[in-house]
């Protein structure tokens, strides 16, 4: 590295910051066992990952392990909860109070992981005002005003379909750059933005393929 | 293809089978605005993918667009969601009714994509024999003798860490080959079994970074 790079900062390769999580779930199950080392190894036999990988990956994080000795549990568990986010709480607002987006407020879960939904908003008049699992929900009108003084970093979309895309205009439009999109489509954004997509419903489709081809084999 | 294959049987790529439900919404999405005929080069280029892939991804499925004048739009639909699983429902069981699992009891939306939760199991005596959005929640130990009457082909995971591996292996003993695991742990099943991991916390982490990213580029 010859800039001077803080590691959070780093763009990590996705399957990396996708793997990081699969560790820290191990390694807190390890120290409630009362375990307090872990090598790479063990942590690689774990997860069917190959050894190397798991020393890779590692080494992103600003933590090292000893030879023959591995991993401090607590020092790994603290270092990866830093890295990935989870010890700092990330304000979001959730776009779309339905089925899944009353789902998510209802998932108290999410603040564990840094992400700490502050308000819903949604069109129909009828839920102005109230509020789900103790978060308020308004009418979308408000948004504008109460970005203001809520000023949250990440933008939830739950919305239908055909509204995915005037919704994420309207967040976007308010200086919210990170998305976390559920709606099966396919939103755009403009190149500094961030998006992530959780189709769940396409998740649901791997699925039923596979059961189908396991159905089909008996 | 030399051996008779029924398409909805085939071991689909799952990156097509991760796209044909964006397909499927956009080409919903051209319906509700009263629209009949779409192209694959109109798919490729809302959704972001090249022509060719979009036209190989739908060969998968049972339907045929014709030069210049493309997909029919009302069989497109009607291929993808019975190509996908969407139209008939699967029946599901869920365990652990923390905070997660609650919460994807009341996305009451996964029914219209073909997954039905048909109960939910829990240790905890307090949450035994109630209901969540109408659906019965029981004592696990109930589970073997349930599961005969309900007869269900994918086990939902939500529960602690912990947990996770010792109720994949209860689930699997009673003959269930299909699990959605929203844990962030790797759970191990056998090689005849299918895992589908829905990783939100994961996703969050990806999201966290790319949006550190963004910040200090400021």
């Amino acid at each position: 590295m010859n800039q001077e790079q803080i590691p959070p900062v780093m763009k990590l390769p996705e399957p990396t910051l996708r793997r990081l999580p699969w560790y820290l779930a191990f390694v807190k199950l390890l120290k409630g066992k009362g375990k307090t080392r872990v090598s790479s190894t063990q942590i690689a036999r774990e997860i069917s990952v190959a050894p190397s990988q798991v020393a890779k990956d590692l080494s992103f994080v600003n933590v090292s392990g000893k030879t023959r000795v591995g991993y401090e549990i607590e020092t790994l568990i603290a270092a990866l909860e830093n890295f990935l986010g989870f010890t700092v709480q990330h304000k979001a607002l959730l776009f779309g109070v339905g089925s899944l987006g009353a789902a998510l407020l209802h998932d108290s879960g999410l603040k564990q992981y840094g992400l700490e939904i502050v308000a819903g908003f949604d069109i129909r008049e009828s839920l102005a005002d109230t509020a789900v699992n103790g978060i308020p929900v308004f009418h979308l009108r408000e948004f504008p005003a109460r970005q203001k003084t809520l000023d949250a970093t990440i933008g939830i979309i739950t919305v239908p379909v055909d509204q995915a895309q005037d919704v994420t205009d309207h967040i976007i439009a308010e200086g919210i750059k990170a998305l976390w999109n559920f709606t099966p489509f396919r939103i755009r954004v403009p190149q500094d933005a961030v998006v992530q997509n959780t189709s769940m419903y396409a998740h649901l489709a791997v699925m039923f393929n596979r059961l189908g081809i396991i159905n089909h084999r008996k």
